[in-house]
This record gives C-alpha cells, sequence and structure tokens, in this order.
C-alpha cells in the first residue's frame, strides 16, 4: 500500500490560472485579466485575438489590449492541451511553471503557451502569454480526420480520375527558374544550410529522419522539389513576373507574366489574383557596392549570389568583401581551391562556431528528440523578441565563454568582433538588420591562424587593372573580387517588380517596430492585398500559416481587405 | 491525501512475465521458457532467433524452437518498450494483456508484442509472442541522433560538395520504365488503391496527413518519383534486364542490363552484384489464356494490365474476364464510360464492401489516430497467420453481416459468392493464393441492380470475328474483351529474367507453408543471392527491412551466404 499526497503540481497551477482567465475574459474583464501577469508581463498574440502579430508588454498594455479585443474575439474554452504534461522549471526564486494549452474564439481554434511565475502575493502569475491562431472555424484545413477520401466509391457515369480532376487550382507559385530548387542549385558550390535540421522542417512534411543536420543546397534543391510534387503545389517554372497594378475598386491585381513553354520569348500570360505573395527570399536583390574603375579590372568581380567557386583556383589573388556567412563561406573554400584569400571586414562581426551556438540556443526546443516541431514553434514564439534579446545576452555571453579561444585568435587577426547592439547575439542581429554574424564552419580557425587574412575598417576605393586600393591608400594584387555584401530590402522587391507607387505605400520590411514585431512580414504591408513571405526556414514554416489565416480570413470576409 | 492501492496492473503482469522468460532464456532452460505460454500458443521470430520467419505452434514446438537457438542468438534484456504503456483488453475469460517490448541478442536488438491470457493455475502465460529483429548492433541505420552530419565543417584542401560525393552506392535500381512510378501511370485509367493510407505508408517517409484516404494510381506514381529523390535511391531508368548467371565460388552474379541513356538500342552493361531482389511485383508476369481463334476477333482483347480506359466507349459491347479487383474496377469503368458490360465469373469470388472491411479489419491497428504505423505493424505481425484465419473467421461473418442486403443482390443477379476455403475472408485468400476478392467500391451495387451483367460458371470457348462463344454454347458480341485474369507466379518473373536452371532452384513464391508462414517471400529463395520482394504497400513496408537485415548479416558475415 502505499500513500500518496496531494501537492500543488504544475498541472493545478497552470489548470487554475487558464480557469482564473478564461472566467475574466468570459466576463469581459480585461483588467481582472490583466492582474493575472505580473507587473513586467508580456502576451504575444498571433492573430487570435488581433488578427496580427503584436507584443503587449506589462499589466496595463495587456489590459488596454485585450480591451479593445475582447468584444469581437470573445475567446473562451481555455483548457491545458491533452497530452502535454505542464512542466516546472527553475528552483526557488526562478520557479516557472510552463503550459502548452487550447482555447477558443468566435472565429478560431487556437493553441498557446503560457509561463507563470511565483508572484508576491502568494498566488502564480503568467510571466509571458502567447496566443495563436491555430484555424478558423469551417474553415479547417484538411488534414487527419478531414483528409480527402481521393476517391468517389459508387456509380458516376462519365467518371474523371485524380489526374483530369486536379484544375480548380486556388494558389499558382511564380518560378523564374527552370527547374523548383534552382535558386538553391545555382548557389555557391559549398553552400551548406548553417541551421541543423530540427530548425529547418517544412510545414506537413518534415524531414526524415535520417535527413543529415546540415543541408547541402543541393540536397534543399531536390526535396524543394519532390515537396511541390508531392504537396500538389500549383508551380509555373520559367515563367518571370512583367509587373502589375492593383485595382482598389475590385480588389484585385493586374499581373502580367512570361510562361516560357512556347517560343523564344514566352506566352505572356494575364492574371487577375487577389493577393500577391512577395516570397522573393529576404535575400532578393543584390545589394552591389559601385566601385570606381570596375571596367579596367582585368580580373572577375562578382556577387556573392553569383559566385560558382568549387573549380580548383591555386595561386589567385582573391578579396571577399563582407564578414558574414556568405562571404566566410565563400572566403573558406576559395582558400580550400588553393587561393590566397583576404577578406575585407568594413565594420564587426558577431561570430560564433555552429557547435555551442546550436548547443546552447536550440537546447530544449529544436534538437534530437526534442518536442514536436508544432510544439517547439509555440514555445520558441511564446517569447517576444525584446525579452528573447534578454535571454540571449546570457547565451551570447555563455558561447562566447565556450568560444574564447577562438574568438581571441580572431581579434588577434586583426578581426572585429561584436555582440550586437546590447550584446543578444546571433538573432536579435538576425531580426534588426537581417544579417552580421557568423555561424562558424571552420573560416574563423583559417582567419585565426593566419591562413585567411583580414584587411578591418576599409573599404575598396577603386580597382586597378591587376588590383584593388583601399581606403586607407594600400594597394593588394587580385585575379577575383566577391561581393559578399548582402541584399536590399525586401521593399526593393516589391519596387523591381511592382514599381514604385506599390512599394512606397509599403511600409519598411524586417526590422523590429516598436512592440519588438518583425515590421511588414507576414502581415498588412499598406498595400492592400501584398504579402512578403521570407526569413530562414524556421520563419517560414511557422509564419506561413499566419499569411494564409489572413488571406482566408479577407476572402471569407471574416476581415477587412 | 489519496490512498492508493496497489493491484496487478497490466504493466505489472506483463513486466513479470517478461523477467521469468528473460531469466528462462538466460538460463538456457527451453522447456522451462515453454512453460510460460499457454499450451496452443504461438511463437512467431522474424529474425531475432531464427534469422527465418518462423511461426511455431504449441509449447512443445517453441520448447522446440528456442532449443535450438538459444545458444547463438543469446537472447536478454526483455524489457517493455518505453513511454508504450501495456492494455487490459476483453473481460473476464478474453481478458488478454498486450505489451510491446524490446530485447536484445548477441548479434541484435530487437522489439516484441506479447499476448498473455490468465491460465487454469491463476498465473498469467503468453498466447502470442513475437519477436522482430530491428537493427544489428554494429550496423545500426543512420536515424535521428546517428543521423549523417551533410557536411565537414573545418578546414578540408579541395572539399568536394554533397552532389560530388555521391558516389559510392551499394544498391541499384533497374527500372524499365521511363520514369519512377510508370508501373502505376500506365494502369487502368480509374484505378485508386483500395487499401487505406494508414496501411500503405512507405518507410522512413509517412505519407503527410493531407494523402487522400485511398491513393489515385497517379498520385501514387508522383509519391514514388519524390520518395526515390528524398531518399536519394540510386534508380536507373529505362533499363532492362537481359539476363544473368550466378557462380557459385564468387558468390556473385553476373547480369546484363541496357541501359537506353545513348543510342538506339541503348548501352549493354555488365554488373556484378552479391544479391538481386526481384522486385517486379507479384502481379509481373500477366497470366493470359490461349483462347481459340482469337486472331479472328476484330475487336480489341487485352489483359487487364495493359487496360487504359477512361475514354467514352458509349454503345460498346464489353466483356471483362475475371471477377477480382481489376476485373471489378475495369468492368464499372466501362460502364461508367458508357459500354454495355457482362462479366464472365469462372469460379467465386470473395466480395466485401471497402468501407464495412476496413471498419472491421483494420479498427485498433490501421486508421486515423491509431498507433504509430510501426507499432501497428509489430501488432499485425504478432498474430500468426493460422491463427489470424480463425480471427478473420469472426471478422468476415461481422463484415457479411454488414453487407447482407449487397451480398443477397449479388447473388440474385448470378454472382457466386465464397468467402475463402475455411471462411476467413479476405486477407488469407490473398496469403494463400494472392487474390480471389473484390474489395467493393461500387461495381457490386452495379451488378446487383443489373446495370452489369454477369456470366458465372463459364469461360470463353472461342473468338468469333464479332464475338465470343461461351463453354456453355451461348454466344455474345463484343467489341473488347479485358482478360482480368490474373498474374503468373513470381517464380515465372524469376525464370522470365534468370532463365530455367535460377527458377527450377527457387521453392514456389507466395502461398503458405506447413507453418503458416509465405512461402520465399523475404526469405531464402532456394537460389543463393536471389529474393523475392513484394505483396502490398503494408507488407513491401514491414518486410522489406527484415530481407535487407538478411542481405546485411550475409555481408557482414553473421550469416551463411
Amino acid at each position: 500500500m502505499t500513500t500518496v499526497v496531494a501537492v500543488e503540481t504544475p498541472r493545478a497551477i497552470a489548470s487554475e490560472w487558464l480557469r482564473r482567465f478564461g472566467e475574466a475574459l468570459e466576463r469581459h474583464d480585461p483588467e481582472r485579466a490583466a492582474d493575472l501577469f505580473i507587473a513586467e508581463g508580456w502576451w504575444r498574440d498571433l492573430l487570435a485575438f488581433t488578427w496580427d502579430l503584436r507584443t503587449f508588454h506589462g499589466a496595463k498594455a495587456i489590459g488596454a489590449g485585450l480591451g479593445r479585443t475582447l468584444a469581437t474575439a470573445a475567446p473562451r474554452d481555455f483548457q491545458l492541451e491533452q497530452g502535454k504534461e505542464p512542466a516546472l522549471t527553475g528552483s526557488d526564486a526562478s520557479r516557472t511553471v510552463e503550459a502548452l494549452y487550447r482555447f477558443e474564439t468566435n472565429l478560431a481554434r487556437g493553441r498557446g503557451f503560457l509561463r507563470l511565475v511565483p508572484a508576491e502575493d502568494g498566488s502564480w502569475k503568467a510571466w509571458t502569454l502567447l496566443t495563436a491562431m491555430e484555424e478558423l472555424k469551417g474553415h479547417e484545413e484538411h488534414l487527419g480526420a478531414r483528409r480527402p477520401k481521393g476517391v468517389a466509391h459508387g456509380e458516376q457515369r462519365g467518371r474523371r480520375n485524380w489526374l483530369d480532376q486536379r484544375v480548380h487550382e486556388t494558389a499558382l507559385i511564380i518560378e523564374k527558374n527552370d527547374r523548383i530548387g534552382d535558386n538553391w542549385r545555382t548557389r555557391y558550390h559549398s553552400l551548406v544550410l548553417h541551421d541543423p535540421v530540427w530548425y529547418d522542417h517544412l510545414p506537413y512534411l518534415p524531414f526524415p529522419s535520417h535527413w543529415p543536420v546540415f543541408t547541402p543546397k543541393d540536397k534543399l534543391a531536390a526535396w524543394f522539389e519532390s515537396y511541390a510534387a508531392a504537396l500538389e503545389l500549383n508551380v509555373w517554372t520559367k515563367t518571370t513576373f512583367a509587373g502589375g497594378e492593383y485595382d482598389e475598386a475590385t480588389g484585385r491585381w493586374t499581373v502580367r507574366v512570361r510562361r516560357a513553354d512556347a517560343g523564344n520569348g514566352g506566352t505572356p500570360r494575364i492574371l487577375h489574383p487577389r493577393h500577391i505573395v512577395l516570397a522573393t527570399g529576404m535575400s532578393g536583390v543584390p545589394n552591389m557596392p559601385l566601385i570606381p574603375d570596375a571596367n579596367q579590372f582585368e580580373g572577375a568581380i562578382e556577387h556573392s549570389s553569383a559566385h560558382k567557386g568549387g573549380q580548383p583556383v591555386t595561386g589567385k589573388h582573391a578579396i571577399v568583401v563582407g564578414c558574414c556567412n556568405s562571404g566566410h563561406d565563400i572566403a573558406q573554400s576559395l582558400y580550400e581551391q588553393g587561393a590566397d584569400v583576404t577578406m575585407v571586414q568594413r565594420s564587426s562581426t558577431y561570430v560564433m562556431t555552429s557547435a555551442n551556438g546550436i548547443k546552447v540556443l536550440f537546447a530544449g526546443t529544436y534538437e534530437e528528440g526534442g518536442p514536436p516541431v508544432d510544439d517547439a514553434d509555440l514555445i520558441f514564439a511564446s517569447i517576444p523578441y525584446p525579452l528573447l534579446a534578454v535571454f540571449h545576452r546570457q547565451a551570447t555571453t555563455a558561447i562566447a565563454e565556450l568560444d574564447q579561444e577562438l574568438l581571441r585568435g580572431l581579434e588577434k587577426a586583426g578581426f572585429k568582433l561584436d555582440y550586437g547592439d546590447d550584446g543578444s547575439g546571433i538573432f536579435l542581429k538576425y531580426l534588426r538588420r537581417g544579417g552580421g554574424y557568423y555561424i562558424d564552419v571552420g573560416c574563423a580557425s583559417l582567419i585565426a591562424e593566419g591562413k585567411i587574412t583580414i584587411k578591418q575598417g576599409v573599404e575598396i576605393e577603386r580597382f586597378t587593372p591587376k588590383g584593388v586600393v583601399y581606403t586607407d591608400g594600400s594597394t593588394q594584387p587580385a585575379d577575383v573580387v566577391v561581393l559578399a555584401t548582402g541584399f536590399k530590402n525586401m521593399r526593393e522587391s516589391a519596387r523591381a517588380l511592382l514599381g514604385d507607387r506599390v512599394a512606397d505605400r509599403c511600409s519598411p520590411v524586417w526590422g523590429l517596430d516598436e512592440e519588438g514585431e518583425l515590421r511588414t512580414m507576414w502581415r498588412r504591408s499598406g498595400q492592400p492585398g501584398l504579402w512578403f513571405m521570407g526569413g530562414n526556414l524556421h520563419q517560414c514554416r511557422h509564419y506561413s500559416k499566419f499569411l494564409a489565416l489572413q488571406i482566408k480570413g479577407i476572402e471569407e470576409g471574416l476581415l477587412e481587405a
């Protein structure tokens, strides 16, 4: 016989908090709901309450945010997620109860993640609360128990088969390349993803368990091609976008594309979509500095996006301008293929090794044996970016500690390190400016060991026939100059494709707004019917659904266009 | 405060049985181990103890089987599988404790499934025990924590990328068609799988959750193509097998293939594999009855495997010979496209409707929300086929009860029904003779309603220019005759590809042996280095690994060639 004493379990704590929160919301009492948060608490909402991606900081802002949305959203039925046990983490003062939960609103079903901490009055209050729309009621995805049957059993005169029937497409993907995945295939020879597989899954069809930790570019390209076939995506390859205008009256675009399905110039086609999603990449339009006398230079000048690499270049002099991921990768590859390589570092760079960075940053979320990727995405999204910066200051210090020998070597070699504006390292740098870091996979050691030379704090002032002159007056011979100088803001992709009028209506894209949400990505752009999609694979996976839900909401009249 | 009284839980019962079983095996006491089974108990082993697919029935046979294998296999460490709770099913006299478990042998790690029932002496004894090899120690698959890294970080002079490196292939797939999946694409227009998605997953990459319940042929073909790309299978398409001989001395084949990669006739290639796996399909070589005066017939005569369908055939007279799945599907399609259709039923057919058959036969294993497919495969495999026949007699009666109205209609229309030799229905018919049934998806109603005519108990005696004469002397006009007359035994595929000498060395393929195991499939064929692979998608998924483990065992010297 065993005796069990009932204790205040994480399940009981989280369950009770949800009950009280739900009760306050159902009574339309935002102040009482806000009182369930600590004073410095956070609420992040992904569409469920606000139909936008929003972060509210502090009980007052949370109360105001709830007050503006409760009447229309009518959130209710807050329940712990079945089969997911709430957890107690930390100890003593840092004790935290974490729980996945579900809820409903008038329009949707939602999922969320909750972090509770002990308050001064002895109760448990919310430190962070995520509310995320999962599906629109009546417009659920056809998954699992809702999957299609695939065939109509029984008599059907003049039956058509699956292939004959695939005509009712609601989304069309325009791809300028010959094959799906060519945007990866054509990149530099040594390109392998710097993010690990657990972080990179695509929606619906996760990578199988034999997939490598780091995906080589050609393998990723092949996966995209298989993925499109498996999901029956409607893709027109060899098709270029040749401009378009938005008609406010009809709420439709007129879009001109040229489809290379016949003849030399291809077939011009006019389309009238209600929405355009620009998924041309965060790295879409190359940023090419105009350097004087480039026409005199007898060697090759390439932007990193056009660099091929992978060929022996023994004895050649190579200069790589730019010290982020591509710059380092290309420099390493040129060195490995026999070149004498100099990297030009114009400002400073955050560097962490792949092994230590992944160990510290992804532990508990995106790792072998970690939570299901949909849960990991909620857990990760539940930390608003301003709070993530706080977490990551600590993580960045821990990584730097592990990497200290390498980092000292880099500095000794003249490389200028930074750790982000506030010491928060890689991810916030990525969110704030889309780059500025190197996830080291070998090049940092080459620099520290002097095998690759660093030219710090200068730019190329002008070219000579056989080399370059730097802004410090020094000169250097060169056979090839690779400009790993980044890409223009995605708004410039909109400008190139849709003109100034549309681009000027759009808010700036990427970078954090005053709440700490990414600007314009996966949300209203300022131009009705135009959406921006991009970022790393993790972001594309998690946020593509929120973008799709907004379009679906508009199309079903649940949300203003 | 709560009080808990310890009870005999399913976990405790299964755990204790495994402990006693493991103890008996470690003491090399097969009699004591056999005494843990009921007198009529079953032990099925998939390689783990016997390096073969074997079924032992009765405590005596089990003891003898264990006695022959214990010394070399040295099975040990029997443990309940973590995270899988043993279950108590049934009630009173039919109470059964079911549990997934793990174990090890000298060479391998294994998984198994156990069914315990209360014995007369009050103890729990095994009714069925499955022992299945999971992986060879030291030769584990590179999955999950063993996945490859995908790239070598750090300096690597003359680095080659993933695409450059893909040269060390150990397995080559020869495909005669132009594209992977053409064997499905080219089949009859209305073909949709009769088995549901939960039963059909391929290894490593399950169908995504939006996949239809029933997969149309072209969609399956596209999946195979994507699958081969995602798993980087090494496939030569447009390549025909032109014969081969086995050299006993070297243990290698000399194989001639013709690869259509250049010129008209293709390039002849000589290969020297150690193993050939014939995966040419249970339905490989068409069985074409030779019917007199076929050359006089002015219409079309097609085997079902060559029938295309899907075109309007209004007013045409069609005869379909054969009343199994293909025959019914093709008859239904011809009717739906406007033909006047007669089906010739030579003997009798087992018929169940798709909906009721799936409901009764797959409940608890292969269904939406069912166990993970790897677990379902173990649970299904844990019932030896002779015992499955007992289970299925009951299930077949239950299905017939649900389908009774349709079945009465069929009989009234002159259709001859059967329920298998022993009333065990579809699956045992499939195992014993590879067919003889129709999973109704609409044709049975067409027959019952008289929209399709049945000609029962006859064969076509001879053709006339405009039709046929049956063996009962009656005649019928015909524009098209489809022979859905099945396929020859897979041994005939071996004969066609490798000649009489090899085929004659092979044991008969398919059908059950005296133990109740399938003959020659996924196990020694009688011809060293030749293996037969086939069956439905479920069987291909589950048994492909056992075939691969045998080849790996031979190649690593763990098993005699």
